[in-house]
């Protein structure tokens, strides 16, 4: 069988990694820090949310979104546990003007609105002043942190800390580019960071059920609460490269979560962290042969959907691998689109 | 000259062992951990400010803060550049309600109210939502990290790592407890930990010039800006032991900073920390010999001045060490009190 390299040891390359071991290539992965200090997969909630604003005027992305998450629950029966959780997301508007935003959301989602009442009864820590919501019982959640941890483990003694400069320095019959953000400089794609700032909150576990997605006041916020009490609250989206969590960014985080959900003002603060999404110019994915030579495949770009589309990008790119043609459905992500 | 030890190597400990060297005795400093994760001093901004609230009614209180204060300019002389700035403080207030408060204490005070023009004439950065400040020439700062590292350099060799668990097991002539809010635990004394969480924000100099120390809705904030674009901001004031940052500390912090000085949004939010002052049932420290065999000195509960009150403490207790006799103005701050 083949050897392929896989560059990059986030959460799609170890995706790619593992599919492609399963299907018996000889695999080696290529990452400067794959502890993951500088991973997005690292920072990020692991919201599972197919219908999302991002994909909001893209069909195709949307179909490759729905696609993905109905893969999940196969992809994780084979890591153990990794904080799948499927009790839904609740979708909260504080203020009128919050309300009226969120409606239009809730509407292009087919979402039933449910009053502040409702909303609390379900979750009984949000705040009184919170004055609808709507509950996404497809919306779920995932730990990337342990799902990359048990991807590790699968590939025990095939990852290499090594930092990739050129892709000519790389050996392998195929070479999987699943660099993040640092895959424009690799191959001229136009792939750009995008800061995330993320909160992470400690507390006695069962303060919050279910995922929350809200706006407080016009802050975006998401509550994503793990079995053992961690809650993370993301996220910044700032067109920068920098690695610095900012008095703003962490201010207004931490006000729109305290503003929706009262209780977690007692919650340690454990964590600030900062990631950078790989953002592409029209936020969809670059999936495919980078150019004829059909030597080098491009897996990035994921923007803010790397967890969700992890597993359909692992089959898809494996496939492309092994046999050499496309499934259609990647016709829209190609990276000849940006040349 | 006979020995001492001195428990305690925080900046208390520090400035008496440092005095006490001075005047040729044989120190030794004991501290479990004297590079300072737990001393209050690694927490403190370091405002030098006689004349605040925490005095408002103890008259022998502010004798001793403005006795101490004019210390200052002699005590940095020996120390090199430790910060030691006289710029002066911009007391503020953001809202109606917060310019009532305030001019309670500007009274006090007896400082001249300033319009919100009249602020940003003086710090060019404050909001224009800022109502009225006063400027307290007299209020200076310096950085205690700085301070406690020019003393520690002074007692090269003769700060051990080692936790006192019992002052029997001290050797020495006499034993000086300099151990912040663990003095209670060694002596018997109501010293208790007053949890304070302060963050330090970074950025380029220049934002602010002088102190501010203000009121933004209620939330009570300083600002003290290093040279070098360092920007601390404190304090909050919990009854409480633990050394956890909260999310709802953090976040009155930062919502009281930026809403009186909005440019410091995009300032990265460096440390975030907790310490804790060593409070006393007045809030005045405790300053005397424990008990009638006067081989145990006790210099402790400086709650919140102890930066301030370091100089002065260093010089009474050195004269008590020294002489065997107590200054008259340290009467009212006698263990005795507490007996």
């Amino acid at each position: 069988m083949s050897r392929v390299a896989v560059v990059g040891g986030g959460i799609i390359g170890l995706s790619i990694a593992a599919e492609l071991l399963r299907r018996g290539a000889d695999v080696t992965v290529y990452d400067p820090a794959p502890d993951g200090a500088d991973g997005a997969w690292h920072v990020a909630a692991g919201m599972l949310a197919p219908g999302g604003e991002s994909a909001f005027e893209y069909p195709h992305l949307t179909r490759l979104l729905e696609a993905g998450h109905e893969l999940w629950p196969e992809f994780v029966a084979g890591l153990g546990d990794v904080g799948y959780d499927r009790a839904g997301t609740l979708s909260l508007a504080l203020t009128a003007d919050d309300v009226a935003e969120a409606a239009r959301e809730w509407k292009h989602q087919k979402l039933t609105p449910l009053t502040g009442s409702q909303v609390r009864d379900l979750e009984p820590g949000i705040s009184p002043r919170v004055r609808a919501g709507a509950f996404a019982a497809e919306e779920h959640q995932v730990d990337p942190r342990r799902v990359v941890a048990a991807l590790r483990e699968r590939l025990t003694g095939r990852v290499v800390t090594r930092r990739v400069a050129d892709l000519s320095d790389v050996e392998g019959d195929a070479v999987v580019v699943a660099a993040g953000h640092h895959t424009g400089g690799l191959t001229g794609l136009p792939v750009r960071p995008v800061k995330g700032q993320v909160l992470r909150l400690r507390g006695e576990p069962g303060l919050l059920r279910h995922v929350i997605d809200g706006a407080a006041d016009g802050r975006h916020v998401y509550l994503v609460p793990r079995a053992d009490g961690e809650i993370v609250v993301g996220a910044t989206q700032e067109e920068r490269g920098d690695r610095q969590p900012t008095a703003g960014g962490v201010h207004d985080l931490l006000r729109a979560a305290l503003d929706l959900v009262p209780g977690l003002a007692d919650h340690e603060l454990s964590e600030v962290t900062v990631g950078h999404r790989p953002g592409t110019p029209d936020n969809a994915p670059i999936l495919g042969f980078l150019d004829d030579d059909r030597r080098v495949v491009v897996a990035a770009g994921h923007f803010r959907n790397g967890i969700l589309l992890a597993p359909i990008t692992a089959r898809l790119i494996a496939d492309l691998v092994v046999t050499g043609s496309a499934d259609p459905i990647l016709d829209a992500f190609a990276p000849g689109r940006f040349r």
